[in-house]
């Protein structure tokens, strides 16, 4: 997803420094504190303009969100949302997920989402996927030992690789929807992607997915 | 798949031991003697009438088949195909797939397909499905270490369950199709059942998974 430049972006995050940590790498470690309490911390790497995020912390309070994305304009759009909902629990890193272990100690993080993760699908992108491999050595270490990440998605060939790609590191999969929508699963939180292209009929692919170590 | 008795199915079969073997107990260990080489081994579970394994062998003559089922009159209406296409490398047995050690040696096999396997949708017949661990247990047993097994389904259902049980059973997703008529993959020989489930618009779902050990 490209976005175009948003004027004012930049002083947008400055201006809230409740929701967005300005100075990431003295977040690491620290991010109970940052949230004031010892609850789990959930993140979701490549979180766009924050539906699911401030969805997700509407719907579980007990739980601390973080929305990470490296587009400056396409965070301050989750901005507006996170402003909007006035959750005390969720918060926005402007970051790369290929760079997870400058922000977070080993195991600070509970639980990982991707959510209609860019498919780059030519495969000399391969390494640009954040299902690659390199990129799961990164959500290893800030994840607890059996570690999840929950990866949606609409892409067929993404969802694909990343299935192989996930049990080739040797991951396990613990449970995989390939028609969500038509599913029974409860709860669902819908991204603006998810929204976007079910509403074109396309179906939408799930999976939940744990480190073995 | 439920056929109705076929009269003088049990003839049929005596009558043609150069394609069906009478008794499998006797031909444990003795399968490259049977076929007369020392080709690979590739059998299919649940064979039904026998399009895949016939199209198969006339396909890849170097490659031994053998086509499994434990219905009577299915085999039958497999062993017609069987005649009419005249390979020599392909035979037929008739027995149960939770019994596979009883009839192949340690390693015996090379390879082993499920084709469009009966998906038993209630949990509570959940040991049925011939993705079920204890089916992955005598698979392990015959085939060699990293053996293969490649499957496939129109069935949603069974394939969710079948990606998880084999994950959790510690196989690994070599590359899997989520929609494999649209995709480039190479020598597909259509099943009975693939025939017609994909004309009927359902998508079909490939999986290559191999053993850990
Ligand atoms: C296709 S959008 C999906 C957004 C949202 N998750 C949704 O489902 O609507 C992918 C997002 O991932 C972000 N992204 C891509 N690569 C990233 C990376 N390496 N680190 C952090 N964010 C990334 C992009 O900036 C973009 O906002
Ligand atoms: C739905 S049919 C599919 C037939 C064929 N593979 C196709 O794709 O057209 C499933 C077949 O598996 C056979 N089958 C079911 N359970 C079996 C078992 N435990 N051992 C051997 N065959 C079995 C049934 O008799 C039936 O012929």
């Amino acid at each position: 997803m490209r976005v175009r430049r948003r004027k004012g972006a930049e002083e947008h995050l400055a201006n809230h420094p409740q929701f967005v940590v300005s100075k990431p790498e003295d977040a690491k470690g620290h991010w109970h504190e940052l949230f004031g309490n010892n609850n789990p911390i959930h993140i979701e790497v490549g979180s766009g303009k924050g539906a699911f995020i401030t969805g997700m912390a509407k719907k579980h309070p007990d739980i601390n969100y973080i929305g990470i994305d490296l587009q400056l304009s396409v965070l301050s759009y989750a901005l507006d949302k996170v402003i909007a909902s006035d959750c005390p629990n969720v918060k926005l890193l402007l970051v790369d997920g290929s760079s997870l272990t400058d922000y977070f100690e080993n195991s600070e993080v509970d639980l990982m989402y991707l959510n209609f993760s860019d498919p780059w699908p030519k495969k000399r992108h391969e390494k640009r996927r954040l299902t690659y491999k390199t990129f799961l050595d990164t959500y290893q270490q800030i994840l607890p030992e059996k570690g999840e990440i929950h990866f949606k998605t609409d892409n067929r060939g993404l969802f694909e690789y990343s299935l192989a790609s996930m049990s080739q590191y040797g991951m396990t999969i613990k449970q995989v929807w390939l028609d969500l929508h038509a599913s029974d699963f409860e709860g669902n939180v819908m991204t603006e992607y998810e929204e976007k292209f079910s509403n074109k009929g396309q179906v939408i692919y799930r999976v939940e997915v744990s480190f073995n170590s």
